[in-house]
């Protein structure tokens, strides 16, 4: 496939290379061909009307026809092959191995929300029949389902070049629920991205989706994806990113004369609380799989734990001697893009500049800058410096942890307490001290969306039991999560009809159960047609 | 009773009479004893202190317990018997037999929301056992339910003084789903919040629920108010009244470090779309049950339909001829308060004087100034004038309504496309007329929250089928609702718990489901045991 370097509205190809930007490989430190469009207000403007024009007949679309258009979505990307794989890898500076397997992810993702969608419960139908003989007024016969918002932009991650960005979670699920989708392709993976979009279009075209139902722009700066958020018909964002992003497109949507539902999922450190019992059990082997936590991937995971807290003593010194070594041992590696390697650089030096703080490990082999490397890196400090700086608590993206030594239990829970909004909390222990700490429990309960017992906070199972979210700054929005068929309620709303005649009513809210989803009629689940 | 006029916070009497206010009573056209104090920041910080501290241990009760709660509120209320009632009826110039039927609304809401809470399955409980043989990864033990946000600032409306004010929909759905309460009393009917505020604290005593899990501060102005919003111990917001006072609270939550959802009501102007066929089987039977809709309680609903619209032709003129004359004879009733009349007469003055626009009726019968009366009134324009012209669309709250007459079915459509957000839309017709003007339908579903047929938008029902919201600016969240069992999730966020003991976690996550509620388990739902 030869990359054509444009924006997708429509099903139509268009924009003007003259002011294009390039894509990076970050392991050969080379800008990759071809040359990117740079989208202006017309293009955000051109693919919002065109997403507006589609709504109303693909919102009128049977579910199984979206489901088979996610399907196909799905087949369409595992069949760009190799040459897929060769390109996000390079543009990311991710193993190939490690692209498959998002590969994979993504798929997989495609399939759940064609599943729900085909199955079609998700909608919420509730039904409450007529009392007319009620007094002192008549009960209406009422019907309620939820139904889709409309044009959705979708921001994809760096991290994620597939599984969180153009035809990732946040794409998958408001396509599912009915929406059309303008996706603001990442600068760094510009490439994978219209690879991607490409495949989306032609399975929109098998499908005989309407056009507009996707479309994808390019560009480097902020201005295209404020443009976008600004844009009076897109009527919700899906973000994946850094806080200060997420934060300005969740500002442009609430300045709106008509504010939007921004889904911003950002920064996390993902703090791991190690008691005594855990340290007890085995410092070496705690240390060892935490170690492989804060390196895994090169520490480019939302849910990288940034943060581990335990009590002084003789078994804390172990593990921390033990997790030191393992950060010494660890290889450096190329990170995503040069910005991200650039942040961490300064976040690790703002870290080890910090007032009580110590650097206690650094990996042994030099990182090489020409290679966009990054290698792990473990800082020390105490609890009492901890709470006094706020800097601390900040998210530095990339394989970075600071171990932070509690004098006591009491401290302990007081760290929790003064924690931010947060992905996951995990917490080690055996259950009988857990449960003699409740305030440790409660304070890690109210700042995280996930609690991990004896475990780490690294590989987000995707399934109806998992949340992936958690209160700001872990995101903008702590009603909702982005991993999940939940992840489809973010684009809809709900909507009622009274007294009207079946004939005139949605599917779903028919006499007739023609779709047999689950239903609530008159207070009780039912899948059976309405008398 | 005697009224003290402070403020409650965390169950003790505080404030400053100094600077107080008084309620007016707008029939009598008097001040009313005693007077009110004013909140300061150390008040609106100390309720929110009171409430954070209560949160732990109120969102750790049974939710029985939480049920008897509600329950405990209802029967308080009703006793406060013809006290409450004519307070209540003294400060809105509502008449005693609305005010009864709204003190049996406000009881049955909150046992609704009692019987929601003590079912329980509506914490959506998903369970999915581990798989730990999986490759390449074992699949973990995942939980996940809904946990209440922390404590909620309630706004109370002035045009329903018990429904919709400090026990109202809003306090209820907080306090069943597990959250302290600070309520802001509306200005107009403070003495009626002092009393239904001590019947919630009667109610926490006697169910020794801790304190701070109800407060309730008095003020006048906009500063109490978005003190509270602004206050980082808040969680979440209700709020029901003014597009002007629900976008303030709203932008101040937005604006905050970590922004908080605002579920604010506003502004409905309820668009009732009459099709030929309706005007054809009895111009005068609609006509007189419009006219019913628009003069009911004096207009001061949020679904007062304030537009009507039909095409041009004879049945047109004999159904606007009818309403007109239905408008006339209506009689003259005293409005909520000062301020809102004011309003009235100013929109109504401002719609008098719009190019294109005719008064075409109002009350026969003088309003009185002096009992703060408003009569109905009828205005009428065509179409074009309508759309040219954005503050023909704006809400006059009160018994006005415009009249719009179309050219034809064309012009109806391009008037429904231009409508904002509403709470509803109803249209008139045969099911065979509407369903040949698909886009009519179409354009109407784009903007409301509700759809009736052949009715009127006046009475809510409150069930689970009904949905009372809609896109801005009827409402600040297109997602929620106020009315009805759903309401409780505004106020709650989704969390998980991976590779728990069953011994720490939530009751309706453990294996043994001793709740009894219906459960998610591995894709089926289910209120057994988990094996």
């Amino acid at each position: 496939m030869t990359l054509h370097g444009k924006h997708l509205i429509a099903g139509r190809i268009t924009g003007d290379e003259a002011e294009g930007f390039r894509a990076w490989d970050p392991a050969e430190g080379a800008p990759l061909d071809p040359s990117f469009c740079e989208a202006g207000a017309a293009d955000v403007a051109a693919a919002a009307e065109a997403a507006e024009a589609a709504f109303a007949a693909y919102a009128a679309t049977e579910p199984a026809h979206r489901a088979n258009f996610l399907e196909r979505i799905a087949s369409e990307i595992e069949d760009l092959g190799e040459a897929l794989v060769e390109r996000a890898s390079r543009e990311s500076g991710l193993a190939a191995g490690r692209i498959r397997g998002e590969r994979g992810r993504t798929a997989y993702q495609l399939r759940l929300f064609a599943a729900a969608v085909r199955e079609g419960s998700w909608v919420d139908a509730r039904i409450e029949r007529p009392v007319p003989e009620r007094t002192p007024v008549p009960k209406p016969d009422l019907r309620r389902m939820n139904v889709p918002l409309g044009p959705v932009a979708v921001f994809g991650a760096s991290n994620f070049p597939l599984a969180y960005s153009v035809a990732g979670g946040d794409t998958a699920s408001a396509l599912g629920a009915g929406c059309p989708v303008i996706c603001k392709a990442h600068p760094a993976h510009p490439g994978t991205s219209e690879m991607v979009g490409r495949a989306i279009l032609r399975a929109a075209e098998a499908e005989k989706m309407p056009d507009g139902v996707f479309s994808l722009v390019h560009g480097q700066g902020y201005e295209v994806g404020l443009g976008l958020v600004r844009h009076p018909l897109v009527q919700a964002v899906g973000f994946t990113g850094s806080l200060q992003g997420g934060r300005a497109l969740f500002d442009a949507a609430a300045a709106r004369p008509v504010p939007i539902p921004v889904y911003a999922e950002m920064g996390s450190v993902n703090p791991v609380f190690i008691l005594p019992s855990a340290l007890e059990k085995g410092p070496e082997a705690l240390a060892e799989k935490l170690a492989g936590s804060i390196l895994l991937g090169v520490g480019q995971f939302c849910t990288n734990p940034g943060l581990a807290f335990g009590v002084a003593g003789e078994a804390m010194e172990t593990f921390a001697r033990a997790l030191s070594e393992h950060i010494r041992r660890g290889e450096p590696a190329t990170m995503l893009h040069r910005g991200i390697r650039d942040r961490f650089c300064a976040g690790t030096d703002r870290l080890g500049a910090a007032q009580g703080v110590r650097r206690v490990a650094v990996a042994e082999r030099a990182a090489d800058p020409a290679r966009t490397e990054a290698g792990g890196m473990l800082f020390r400090t105490d609890a009492q410096t901890f709470l006094a700086n706020d800097m601390l608590a900040e998210e530095v993206f990339g394989p970075s942890s600071l171990v932070v030594v509690a004098r006591d239990m009491a401290e302990l829970e007081e760290v929790a307490h003064s924690l931010k909004g947060q992905l996951t909390a995990s917490i080690h222990g055996d259950a009988e001290e857990i449960a003699r700490h409740d305030g440790l429990v409660r304070a890690l309960r109210r700042v995280a969306g996930r609690f991990i017992f004896n475990g780490f906070p690294t590989g987000v199972e995707v399934c109806s039991a998992m949340h992936h979210g958690g209160p700001y700054p872990a995101t903008t929005d702590v009603r909702t999560g982005a991993v999940g068929d939940a992840a489809l309620l973010r684009f809809v709303r709900p909507a009622a009809w009274q007294d009207f005649p079946s004939s005139l009513l949605p599917a779903e809210l028919r006499d007739r159960n023609e779709r047999g989803v689950r239903r609530l009629v008159d207070g009780a689940y039912s899948t059976e047609d309405v008398g």
